[in-house]
């Protein structure tokens, strides 16, 4: 963030400092930990700092309680988003636009081996807005005239999606939606090569955040599409 | 198209057949020639049929004469549309969207080697999309440190975007937009299998072609993106 | 096999036919069914014909019983492939011979959605030679932290190589066998976008079957690797 | 190379530092410049250390000198190789057994927008043993029926084989071999990740040197291919 000239660092906190010297910021980026961040954000929406929000774990109770405190500190916004990766974010926009427009969908996630879940986080959300966008088409499941399969070959459906997690040494983090039709393939792919490509995405939300309006959940609502 | 059960086929017409057998038509698909396109679209527009039009070569001066036959015939719409591959339309669409937000944009197209035109029109085309929304965002070249180039090695720039041209036995018709920024890449690819790849977004231009207003160019118009 | 200069066709059967109209040909293709392809085999080796064979069905059985009629019928050779496309053998080959020296291997697999197995013939096979080859080298398992699993997200085990298989219209048939080790990934990708994709390798083994001995497993051994 | 527990580390020096360190080694692995490894080579040999190489410049003279220095010090071997990665290796060695079954060959090569040369060192390479091998086997030109071109779109011609290189903010060091025939495509790609991917082949290259007779040029020949 030091090389971002339209922004200034007021200060940074670990995880057994004071708030304090946040004070006088005018946007706190939060990502600590689910433990602690309700404690953060009541304390920065309380003295009317809006936060950037990347912690994890952010249920409709948690976001219930967040638009309360925005609404008793008028003029602070907040924003919270899962993932601030735009190429991710971007993906996952495109796969839900397009799904409607093809007879079939799958998707192949591919991290490095020291992932403990599968299919990803990401990989799920993908399915789960995709199959939406198939129901509210009227599509009907994918065609699959498998009738012999080795146990797992075709993956691991999430609402009604073919969902397929590849782990390898090598691999960061990766993800691709494959949308097929009547003789054509559209794909979109995501590669994250390391961390720092969460960075723009972040820097979009702070100088953005001061311009929303109460509580803004998802990275895509700042993307002009 | 005898296989979309709520349409009827009226009557097909080969280069020197009267258009006559059209005459009871709602709707005409015209996949022609530059050459005989425009005496095909003032017929039907004159007998109030609305045509969906895939044949090229429609440039400002064209489509003002078309906007005047419909003008000149209330009630009756028509569609032009450069590519009916709705795979094709939405790469780049989201290519278009997606530019802003990366550093950095290429494209690599690949064709069968039969082709006669390197890079191919859909590749151009893309690149003068993504250039467009590099402008309006402010952004400069993509950076590129190259100071030893074999001839030809970066590729056609298209309005500054590099545009590689991959000719090889096997291939069909492809193309991937590459955008990268900080730490990820985002990629969305084109996979064309064959010619009947162009026949559901016919489709969709026959269905929707009477509730247009007018004249409508592009299939991305049709699109809910 | 018309465009081929080099080689005369003599005659060509239906499923029906006599056999006798192939009397004076050299060398006899059989794409046939596993019900009948025993007889076609017992014909050409008793009349000197050298039998190229892509029917599928070969067990150690069959194999064993035309190299008895191989070995009554000195000078006669038989070349039997369960794949002719080049490509895809190359594939296998070359994944057999990577595999020693990467931590990580996995196998994605897609086809369209008519196929009924999953996953498909070639990539069990593959798994296989790739799970050979790591033992030889004395590799265990691929490293997976994976504790909590949507069932099914990993795929199918093959001898311990993970196999998914992806089913999509617009798909025809294609491989990817992923490698990965510190820092890197070799990707082998097959694609194949119609049947003529066989030809070559059918052709190669008319050219080259009257130069080998007795019998011939696989359409690798005629490849100089 | 701490982590390998059938090797040693005797020492290390850095640039203006005596080799003396260096005495009690067996091997000894130079990633130096150009300027002062042929002085490193000359002092290593001649105090029976094995040297494994990966500084660049190595022409035929060089080599030369090399092997005149080896002839001097029976028992002494040498492995310069211009690329440890394994993975890199096994592409190049693959795309030059392949070449010769397909009508047509290019290379995508796609790096990091602050490389000086385009295409890549290795991209070269590997076209020129593709290029080789289609000689060898009578194959003429890949098949091209481009009448327009604009500027630079099919590319560099690398001794007849078409390369493009791609510069992208978020790449690292990527490479494509893409073969095609009559109906199907074989492509093999390289991902480097991060520098961490040559150290395989570095510590492979430690423990084979010893085995080895003399000079010993690629580490493709320390691959059981």
């Amino acid at each position: 963030m030091h090389a971002a000239e339209d922004l200034e660092l007021v200060g940074a906190v670990d995880k057994d400092d004071s708030l304090d010297a946040l004070a006088s910021a005018e946007v706190v980026v939060d990502f600590t930990h689910p433990d602690v961040v309700m404690g953060n954000l009541e304390w920065c929406i309380g003295n009317g700092i809006h936060p950037v929000v990347g912690t994890t774990g952010f249920d409709a109770g948690r976001l219930e309680t967040v638009r309360g405190w925005l609404a008793a500190s008028p003029g602070t916004n907040a924003l919270i988003a899962p993932n601030f990766g735009i190429a991710a974010v971007l993906m996952m926009h495109f796969a839900q636009q397009a799904a409607k427009y093809f007879e079939s969908a799958e998707i192949v996630e591919l991290h490095h081996p020291n992932k403990a879940d599968a299919p990803s986080g990401t990989a799920r959300r993908t399915a789960e807005l995709i199959a939406e966008a198939r129901r509210k088409a009227g599509l009907g499941p994918s065609p699959d005239a498998t009738t012999t399969e080795l146990e797992g070959a075709r993956g691991a459906s999430v609402d009604g999606v073919h969902v397929h997690a590849v782990r390898l040494a090598g691999l960061i983090a990766h993800q691709e939606v494959i949308l097929g039709g009547d003789g054509e393939i559209l794909t979109i792919r995501h590669d994250t090569m390391n961390r720092s490509s969460f960075m723009p995405g972040v820097l979009l939300g702070v100088r953005r955040v001061q311009g929303l309006a109460g509580l803004t959940v998802g990275l895509d609502r700042l993307l002009d599409l």
